[in-house]
């Protein structure tokens, strides 16, 4: 074997700069060798002559060598240092000779019979966080997020002593220890008293929604479901491709227009708490109204309670599912608001046959959500971080909520009977207005808003409403972004 | 307000035993804060008293109490001590009389007209790990799993750096990073070149199952699909929920037996790197031969590619998708094998059309799979040690393999042609036993099979099969177990 010296001017950092010089320089090696283009025997530049070409310390090359032997792909020799392992990992070879015949594509385009969009109006530039302005609902912010605790709580979900749990296939269960964290800590917040067999760990909130659509009409007929209107348009797609007839119901300030909804239909699907995108929140009143109806109607209420965290006007009002004495309620729960939503974790309450029906379709989609978020989350719930994040929300989601409101009324915009809490306020704006042509003039600005239409259930809705987020914005650059906004709406008109 | 000082006798460490003692002290003195049994202005005992009377060391207390204080919990009092604090977070507190009403419940087990299983002959016990001998497939040995280098990696994807793209709602997108790496990595080694946009992440192979079914059928009229027979239990089940016809199709040495698929099919099911359960290879022959088929007869062919990177004997068969020129083929990729399966990791690669459709449907059953889960996957690929750990999983399986296959031999049990590989062994039991009833008999004496029946279509399937899969046994332990299992075949009969 003919030992071929690898020139230092052969060997890159790999392109990824999130990543420490350490770890790019263990990427390209490791590429190369595994890729074939060094192969065993080959001798790597010595730490000193490759540090001084790559412009790094010395010590960055020395750690990668010793971590690339670790790993197979290098050998140390005491005297002239490092080779490429002969047992080093390297791409598999095609063994067989390939006849790839002629070549007469699928027409897939005609093939596929249902479309989906799958975005909803929460579209968003990648890099929204770059802008000066995002009025954006649904992100996390990061100058509040407890990010020691989190990760401290990562560091022990993924430790050895945890690792039997976080890498097994949960199957239909769950991580027990989630669940109860949930039962004792958060669905007390909401008066539900919840037994451990009675939640179901889903992938967050659309998630939830799917797998109860799936459940509440799979097999039957005739399907006819109330939505609010303007609501959530996921959910109206989900229940589109479910087969189910859709019966959109107004909103107004307190929430749902329960008198409006029409007789024979199997599920109500209401987000109380806050209602999306509005924010209105529904009246006690409004609330044992519904529960009675669904009764007296036999209907079931799907209730959505995506960020009842985010309440300071007094205490939330109890969640439906807290008076639900008949099993009527199902109640979604979610981490997407509370921590972050690419977290994707979130749980359905239910009477316990539902639930376990519910273990099994949701096995079937997708088995169980990952034991690593699983885990993670309930030490951060078992340690108190969670509620403790959650006060944070609330106190600074009410200061920057005032700092809005008064903007708005320094240009005329009054808020219908501001007692409503949540991370948005939704506005109606001048009636010749466009707020997604609005959208894109605003964005040039610096200013990102979200336009009203795609929330409303008609194919030709109102084009003047948009929902304006402060979950992610510097609550100081409020009252410029406000008037960015009415200059844009006035000058429109 | 009365200062109360807390008793050391009202405060106990929490049951979670997995958990540090500092976190377990945390845990139960947030809880106590948070439910209201410990109010504002109440003094926690000393340091010294509280870590005398639990037993522990007083700087567990100390550090514990300081942990507390960060989250809001408690207030230091440079004099006194810690009191809990007047803004501590605390259970959100009912505000309205509650009107339960009359108790009348729903009858669930009538109103759901479809029913789950969703367990699989997978079924296991949870303490598998504490059993002598698990021949069980599918789960992690720890022994192997590179806890080093995955904690690395998760330690960086947590980071500060990294917050915005794990945090964040990726919508129909992925992690591109990871995208890129499975594009580079992964791919090639199935000879498969596919560019980002042909490829979409998923919550695992099953996830993959229940996408691509949703895809291929729904809006059908006719649906009609081949599966292998026996085959994976859970994919006539998503088949099934989505009402299509289930074709069994049955499975020799070689794979699957195509000349006896029948006409009029819209998609074909294959796993054909080591067919689930059976283990077989599929030939080259008749790799080319499905191909030329899926083409003259036009149907689309679903390559279940879930543990390709498990291949010794001589490098793997090229998948079907790489002599696929037409984009008739769906590959499904999986790290649910090749790292563990409690992950919930897995991807699609298909023409760009369908990937693209795919992304809305998958954004509408469950948005993406978590940014956790992706940022720690992609690093642990972009620094090679995916590729380090399958060399290391085929060599170590490899062995393993080998002292299954010489222990069967010295009980006359011989394996058709033992050029496969794979993770399992499928072995047929004398005619009159049944393994369900084995299963049973030899989990008291600590070996855990699976028995075959329920990956047969048939309702009235052989009883005689099992798989014995050594992906999770310690080899040292495996000629015992075989005997063990002989044994009792042999009383059976």
């Amino acid at each position: 074997l003919a030992l071929m010296r690898i020139s230092e001017t052969h060997i890159f950092l790999s392109g990824n700069t999130n990543a420490s010089l350490q770890m790019r320089l263990r990427e390209a090696i490791s590429t190369e060798i595994w890729s074939g283009r060094f192969v065993a025997g080959d001798r790597l530049p010595s730490t000193r002559s490759l540090a001084k070409h790559l412009g790094i310390a010395r010590i960055t090359v020395a750690i990668a060598y010793d971590d690339l032997a670790a790993d197979g792909y290098l050998e140390a020799n005491p005297r002239s240092g490092y080779f490429v392992s002969s047992e080093a990992p390297t791409s598999l070879k095609r063994a067989e000779p390939v006849d790839l015949g002629e070549v007469q594509p699928v027409d897939w385009t005609g093939r596929l019979l249902k479309h989906f969009k799958g975005v909803g109006p929460q579209a968003k530039p990648n890099d929204w966080r770059d802008y000066k302005y995002p009025f954006i609902f649904g992100q996390a912010d990061q100058s509040l997020f407890p990010h020691d605790a989190w990760r401290a709580c990562a560091r022990r979900a993924l430790g050895r002593k945890d690792f039997n749990v976080i890498a097994g296939d949960f199957g239909v269960e769950d991580d027990q220890m989630l669940v109860e964290q949930i039962v004792k800590r958060s669905l007390p917040d909401r008066h539900i008293a919840a037994k451990p067999e009675e939640v179901l760990m889903t992938l967050g909130a659309q998630n939830s929604l799917w797998v109860v659509t799936q459940m509440l009409f799979a097999g039957r007929t005739v399907r006819r479901a109330v939505i609010e209107d303007p609501g959530y348009p996921e959910l109206r797609e989900i229940l589109q491709f479910a087969g189910v007839e859709i019966l959109p119901v107004p909103v107004d300030e307190n929430g749902l227009c329960i008198d409006q909804i029409p007789d024979d239909v199997q599920a109500v699907f209401v987000t109380p708490s806050h209602q999306a995108p509005t924010g209105a929140t529904m009246s006690t009143e409004r609330r044992l109204a519904l529960m009675a109806m669904a009764q007296t109607r036999d209907f079931i209420i799907v209730e959505d309670d995506y960020d009842f965290e985010i309440s300071f006007s007094g205490p939330p009002r109890a969640a439906l599912k807290s008076y639900d004495v008949n099993g009527r309620v199902i109640y979604l729960g979610s981490f997407s608001k509370s921590l972050f939503p690419g977290l994707r974790l979130g749980y359905i309450v239910a009477p316990a046959f539902f639930i376990q029906e519910a273990r099994g379709l949701r096995t079937l989609i997708a088995r169980h959500p990952p034991g690593i978020t699983q885990r993670i989350t309930a030490y951060f719930l078992s340690l108190g971080h969670y509620n403790a994040h959650a006060r944070l929300l609330r106190k600074t989601f009410d200061a920057r909520r005032k700092v809005l409101v008064k903007a708005l009324a320094e240009h005329g915009v009054k808020l219908p009977a501001d007692d409503q809490s949540g991370a948005s306020v939704w506005i109606e704006g001048p009636p010749g207005v466009d707020t997604s042509e609005l959208a894109v003039t605003l964005r040039s600005q610096g200013v990102l808003i979200e336009p009203g239409a795609p929330f409303f259930a008609s194919d030709n809705p109102p084009k003047n409403f948009i929902r304006l987020s402060y979950s992610t914005i510097d609550p100081s650059r409020i009252p410029d972004g406000v008037r960015l906004i009415m200059q844009a709406m006035t000058k429109k008109n």
